[in-house]
């Protein structure tokens, strides 16, 4: 066929696309991460475990043991809940971080994202209002923007978010939820502090909302004191969302939403319709290492080389980045959050660090309505600290010559 | 808290469902499988591979090699589109069904359920029209019915779906697209033929309109002649899926669809706010089996033992069903058709045949705008010869009896 024709063809199936397939976009991180097939950068811009720190003897050992024992099982369809056994782990562990949790509460997905696509899913319809921070992660932008949603904010600052920004923003207009990142947020790499936690659930019960907290990072704690989720203060009002991607592998896939057993009931629905069940063979693997307790140990070595590089990266920033540059500590996870004079814009800046080598994402992007020229987000778990050191440097020489 | 407090939070919960919430039902099949925990059941009712061909040596065997050589890759997050040797070898598979196929036709996927849920969300706003087969599948159906789909059919006869009536339904009103299942059809166990296929794509071109080929079963030919696909005849007007799940396993979740690039394009940002990529790990076991020549020999040995189940399966009919029962042999596939004779009703015949511990679907869950209460849908792969002999001779007692 011609290429003329081709185009015709491509307009003809164009035409038939639906409403949300007009509302979705192309995230700016996957075209920046494009970029990042050039091996001499230095990408502080992914969200990346260290391959590093990946258990691949372990996985080795437990494939053997998945398939020896029970192979047939393992490549059959199963059950769209989850396997029951790795279902009985997640909510005993639920229950050992307060959360009153049974297995009938849990549903086994692909990774979180899967979770926020089947929120938006089902509760979102075109025009209906989220309440976010800001900034949020992006990857929630994007699954509920398909959706038609429209977002309320309300400011993420050293604590986390804002509760009374929240309520203003509630009392104004209802929401159908409040999407809440609680531990190491990306991007802003803040935790949202106990008390904050009370009373995010004491307004979001006042107004009638529910909320969405997402804790991919909360076992990545370097340092400090774990805050109770959200869900042990009100779990009839939270759907908890958690992945095996920081802990285990993000390749694999699998994460797990725990809630009210009639909204996980409706998401069962959802997720056969959606793709029939998680990887068997992976949920056992994922169940094999875990029912073997071999998590706690594994997560404090992940936890030791991540402190290493954020330790790393706090050291060069402060030995090389100009004044007026400013940025925070965090106490786990896998991003530093950076704020640049007023006047600086990070997608300018972008292109010029680009030159040198470096990569980041620019904070706009996770400013559901716009804002946030002047900040940055830095990734410190994917990249060691040898290249920290020599990546913070050249990016200091950028913003050194962006300050004139 | 107490119940009643738990009901009303319920309640708030369900009121803020979305509309395309409210569109989803629980499939009926997924309520006969739960039935299926008696072990005394013989049960002909699922669409579950035989577990005694899943390869699981070649399955551990191929996980060491992929982990010993890549683990780290195995473990990391990949692209949305699929590990591109993976899209490699399916493009050339395409290519030698006479496809027109590059890497970049192709999506991979959690199997063809993903992609199922992907063209509804791409193509279906509520409203819609979507033209299917009479019967047709019933996990399509599920996942359109979510976006609001309406649906014009076509009668499957012994040659598959019917141009004519196509054609007349698409004349009287236009559909989004044509869902034609080409081989060894689910249920209806038939094959379209080689004129009918050229004469839907010719209809669909007419019409301007699409058709979406869902292939899961293509590979499982134990006689006759292998017809092309339509994606073949017509590549830029086809979306063709297919899968994993009845060559290699359907535990392990894996699929594809190929079709034009600008919606595969667009497919891909749908993957990627759905669940980012499909498990690297899955993908690249998958890969190293099929690089290494193994799929042929194997899809041999699942045709073996599927043939000599039909033919178990239609000798017992023979030998003990009653006149008026009048049933296909297809020449591949899982399935089996039954017609029985008119006034006679599935649905009540599945109450006594359960009573029998025989299971079925009544073929009326297949139509999508009602009818086929007289048919019935028989599985022959998951089960042995010994237990197909006693279960059809328990139906047969079961029919004779409703005869009266």
């Amino acid at each position: 066929m011609e290429a003329n024709a081709a185009d015709q063809m491509a307009a003809q199936w164009s035409q038939r696309y639906s409403q949300c397939a007009g509302r979705m976009t192309s995230s700016i991180i996957r075209e920046i991460l494009k970029m990042m097939a050039d091996p001499e950068l230095i990408p502080f811009s992914g969200g990346m475990p260290a391959p590093e720190v990946f258990p691949v003897q372990a996985f080795q050992e437990a494939s053997q043991r998945v398939l020896e024992a029970q192979g047939p099982v393992a490549l059959q369809y199963g059950v769209t809940e989850g396997y029951p056994p790795l279902r009985q782990f997640l909510a005993q562990r639920m229950q050992e971080m307060g959360v009153r949790c049974a297995p009938e509460n849990i549903l086994i997905i692909n990774g979180s994202q899967q979770a926020l696509d089947f929120i938006g899913k089902l509760f979102v319809d075109p025009g209906d209002r989220v309440l976010t921070g800001n900034p949020t992660y992006l990857g929630a932008l994007q699954s509920w923007g398909g959706y038609g949603a429209r977002y309320a904010t309300a400011t993420v600052d050293a604590q986390g978010m804002r509760p009374d920004e929240a309520e203003a923003a509630l009392a104004s207009h209802p929401a159908k939820f409040l999407y809440v990142l609680p531990n190491f947020h990306n991007p802003a790499g803040v935790t949202l502090s106990r008390q904050r936690r009370e009373q995010l659930v004491e307004v979001a019960s006042k107004h009638n909302a529910f909320i969405v907290e997402d804790d991919p990072y909360g076992e990545l704690r370097f340092e400090g004191e774990a805050q109770p989720p959200m869900a042990a203060l009100d779990p009839d009002r939270v759907l908890y969302l958690s992945t095996f991607s920081k802990t285990l592998s993000p390749g694999i896939r699998l994460g797990w939403i725990a809630g009210p057993k009639p909204v996980i009931d409706k998401m069962v629905q959802i997720k056969q319709a959606s793709d029939l069940h998680t990887s068997v063979f992976v949920q056992m693997i994922a169940y094999d290492l875990c029912s073997r307790g071999f998590l706690p140990g594994h997560i404090r070595h992940i936890q030791d080389v991540y402190r290493e590089r954020r330790d790393a990266m706090l050291a060069a920033m402060k030995a090389s980045f100009p004044q007026g540059v400013t940025w925070n500590k965090p106490e786990g996870g896998l991003f530093l959050w950076l704020q640049l004079p007023a006047g600086l814009d990070g997608m300018a800046l972008l292109k010029q660090s680009l030159k040198a080598k470096v990569a980041f994402v620019p904070g706009q992007v996770f400013y559901p309505n716009g804002g946030g020229e002047n900040t940055l987000r830095l990734n410190f778990s994917a990249v060691a600290p040898p290249a920290i050191r020599e990546g913070i440097q050249r990016l200091g020489g950028v913003l050194r010559e962006a300050l004139g």
